[in-house]
């Protein structure tokens, strides 16, 4: 079985798609194939209707360390742009996936494994989850995983971060909005679990929507979001699963969703 | 009495402008009529000399459950757009009234209940306040409402409460900047006239430059903020209340405003 | 000895820049020639391979009142706008030199001392420091520090700082994430001195390189953020002091820099 195989693995258990880092050993880096292939994976989830919610989960102590720095040493310039071009791909086509996607964090999330965590919808950590951009002290900015660090967690906490290289523990990062919730380890795939059921049982149709709306309007004038908004929203709000919805809610029953 | 007079009050106890949602016992729903209404009244203070601050509160347990739904359900799309434009309207009239505008929350505020609390100025709540988008949970997303409560509490925060539909309770609302302060539901309304009375001390000629400024320079580049606010400052700094009130601090003596 | 020499210094001890301020009983006043001197001192210390930090400090009880305020008062609206231009340059400066630029707090920051502190890269403040921005008691709205302020706080928090003009203490601005940490009065130098040796310990170069992409990519969307930091990121990968630093880092050994 191949490196590019048994690194990553994907796994549906409706109405949970789960893809798992399985390089424990090395702290499963973040090497070039194995972006390829979770962003082929999310890609392959997003169009499969049985998944209503996307889980990233990793094996062993660590959830990633980040780029495989083998692949990075003694490249070409053009050999390193294929390597960071594949990582924002990655990170971009976490946002453009129909599903809510869930980072579940234990251990280290570091450079691009921090990015990840700061990339995804939602994440959950363990108390033992550690984060930081350490890119600096290799002489190697976290430039790439700034881009959705900043947006999570304000200037002067990145910078720090950046500039120091410094690790915060999950305490620190869910009272700086990198991740929404921190658990005792032994908590963590159970709550992530539950989070991901709650949210399935929405219409997928309605999470789509919703999930794309976010991105549109989030880095835009407030007015150009509003103008946006506007549109989406009485858009959404005949289609079936919105009438259903509230007709449901109207009638004190529960709704059942057409998911379209 | 008709309902669209019943169902938002305004009172003018100057210095103070107060706008009552008065739909007790329906949650007051913010239907299309109660909207606009808010809207007209919000744009009458704004040109009324007697007021200096605005406050928006509402009757009974809660504070606004949100959209009228019995208006959303089985509407045409041209219907829904005429419902939710006229919600953007009314937030982004918040934003452009002179004077600062003030929530004053308890119970529950969702939806666009929960909006129009984010897109306040400043907002002031009773520890039995909630807030919450659960409009994923009827099929209809929160995307209006997500405009300004992403901007509010950050991308992590806003996408759980958007995904999930949970309520967040307001020691949890202070601590993520949705609202100002908590406080008890005995001293609610005292809490927020000492705001808006130690507020409408200030000339309001200042204020109202002050708050334009904030919203010109809130969502462009900062360089381009402080090319926009480089002038704004020197323009307020000849005005005759800026004059004033630096020549009072150097004489120690209080300031007389012209408010112009 | 002038005024404007005395009123800020500059010392250079390898690898620390530090610029003082040293009216320590007007409060330190951000006078025009005071601003244009700090701004003057950043760029010399930016072209100055010596400086690997550069930390703004200040004598006395206080940080910095702000503007001079008998500058402002009774000047054309020309005068005026050289003052606030003066500011907005050094704030400007602030993001542009080549070094990390950490803020050491005492006492009060406001008004344009607050604004200082705001734009610092990073920024430690001993547990005596309050931080306001006041102008709006003296009818001159503080619409230049509410640049900076907005983006490190956010939006209900500066607002309220903002309308009521009422100072924040040490704790609650590193919980807002206007500064980076509180440390008692009398670790507050040495705090500062080991955060920037620890960063000076980095390549200079790649610290420079980080600090420009940082301000590059943070007000721009998120699409056009990854596509200006995928290729700083593999531009920067290629450099001697990332190669150099990824091979330390996999050899188990110390970097050795050549800071190009």
């Amino acid at each position: 079985m191949s490196e590019t195989i048994t690194a990553v693995s994907a796994e549906i258990i409706e109405p949970i798609g789960t893809i798992t880092l399985r390089e424990a050993q090395r702290r499963n880096p973040l090497s070039r194939k194995t972006m390829q292939k979770i962003t082929r994976l999310l890609r392959e989830m997003s169009d499969d209707p049985r998944v209503r919610v996307i889980v990233i989960a990793a094996e062993g102590p660590a959830f990633s360390a980040g780029h495989d720095l083998t692949e990075v040493v003694g490249a070409t310039l053009e050999d390193e742009q294929v390597v960071f071009a594949a990582c924002s791909e990655l990170m971009t086509t976490v946002h453009e996936v129909r599903q809510p996607v869930i980072a579940q964090v234990q251990g280290m999330a570091l450079a691009a494994g921090c990015q990840l965590v700061a990339t995804c919808d939602l994440a959950v950590a363990a108390d033992d989850a550690r984060f930081g951009t350490p890119g600096v002290k290799i002489g190697l900015f976290c430039s790439t995983p700034m881009v959705p660090l900043t947006r999570a967690v304000g200037r002067k906490r990145a910078m720090k971060m950046l500039l120091t290289g410094d690790m915060i523990d999950a305490a620190t990062a869910a009272d700086w909005g990198l991740i929404n919730d921190v658990v005792p380890a032994d908590e963590l795939a159970q709550t992530v679990a539950e989070l991901a059921g709650a949210i399935a049982a929405s219409s997928s149709a309605t999470l789509a929507i919703g999930k794309r709306a976010f991105y549109d309007q989030v880095d835009v004038s407030e007015r150009e979001a509003y103008r946006m908004m506007t549109t989406t929203m009485a858009a959404n709000a005949v289609m079936h699963d919105a009438q259903e919805g509230i007709t449901a809610f109207l009638e004190k029953r529960s709704p059942v969703w057409e998911d379209r």
